[in-house]
């Protein structure tokens, strides 16, 4: 049986949404800055990752996510006061979902129905424990998900480690785990450690990224259903 | 005697003046989109170095430099012929210094005039040595510089390696080496390895960076020269 590990931040959920709650705590003059302070604050929010892994340092996900904002709002003039930089950073753990994610449980459930396998989900993410915890308890969608943090590894995607901790987590060898994600980073480190990954493009721009590439493309969650019978 | 270790790409030369370049290679309707792809390009050089050294992979960086340039294209809608291709990589190593380069060195040149201690200097970049020895031999102002590429470690800036290889190469100790550099991520790799470092902030719009500081601000390498006394 295929095991999906889903990516969180940018796959199940939407870190754009997280724009309208800013734009309520900017100055008036700068409201209308909130979509590029926000798609700025999810790029530096990675490269901060990759950084911090780059040179064997880790800091847990919430400081680097606190820290991302910071830069990103500096780099924008901007600053927030501590109470609006607390009700921002607490919005990270309501992230709305895309909305192909009922309709993939939906298509799974059906498939079901017509006696198909369950198929296993869990949630494999670079949130630290407490905050995926607080995140996935409190959306529906995924409410009874579990969850594996690469935050006992000390290193954040694409490091091979994690994608073997997460093998080791779900106690099914590389063969059996799919990873499932809408970073193109994400989905190139689990195939050079290993582990075959599926690209969902939500955007239908196609695959770009230069150090690898996917095993398999779906434009939407919902692809999923028919996709596993074939893995 | 300090030594000073500039970095190249970014610090002594201007990666954005290869746009020019670039739009004479794009058809007529994609010109006026050079500098966005020039700067995705550079955004994206960056993040594939910090993502490779993330997963323990190397690929020289001519190689990443031409991955990441079809990428950046890619995500614009554009492509280039083979010939264009070629021709746009080769402009790589013939990037425009910026213009506080001469002035540092007229400065340097002054101050050992009026008795002062003559200052080592040299490049320590992510370029491949064949790379460097083009690229620094082609440029006029520091035509007879010495270097130190990261090629040997297997490992991209900011990994602490590359700073241990680069004091092991000028043969002294953290304490006598200073890193000038234009790239916050640098700057911190440096400071977090044990290496002081001088930031050139030529925007003046001040650091934002939340993994670390300079021990140095400069606007211009031309304030180099009275810094170095008190180094």
């Amino acid at each position: 049986m295929i095991t999906l590990a889903f990516d969180l931040y940018g796959t199940l959920l939407d870190t754009s949404s997280i724009s309208t709650v800013l734009s309520l705590h900017l100055p008036a003059s700068s409201v209308s800055l909130s979509p590029s302070i926000t798609a700025l604050w999810r790029q530096l929010q990675l490269e901060y990752t990759f950084r911090l892994t780059s040179s064997s340092r880790y800091l847990p996900f919430p400081e680097v996510t606190r820290l991302s904002l910071l830069d990103a709002l500096a780099r924008h003039g901007c600053s927030l006061t501590p109470e609006s930089q607390a009700t921002v950073m607490a919005a990270y753990s309501q992230l709305t979902p895309f909305p192909d994610v009922s309709a993939m449980l939906a298509r799974f459930e059906e498939l079901k129905q017509q006696g198909g396998e369950e198929v296993r989900r869990l949630v494999f993410s670079n949130g630290a424990p407490e905050q995926l915890e607080r995140t996935i308890r409190g959306t529906e969608e995924i409410r009874d998900w579990h969850y594996v943090s690469v935050h006992e590894t000390g290193k954040y995607k694409p490091a091979g480690e994690v994608y073997g901790w997460l093998c080791e987590q779900v106690g099914r060898g590389k063969e059996d785990v799919v990873l499932v994600s809408g970073n193109p980073f994400d989905v190139v480190g689990a195939e050079m450690a290993g582990v075959r990954a599926c690209w969902v493009d939500r955007a239908g721009k196609g695959w770009t990224d230069g150090l690898g590439r996917p095993t398999w493309i779906i434009s939407s969650l919902e692809d999923l259903g028919e996709l596993v019978g074939r893995m």
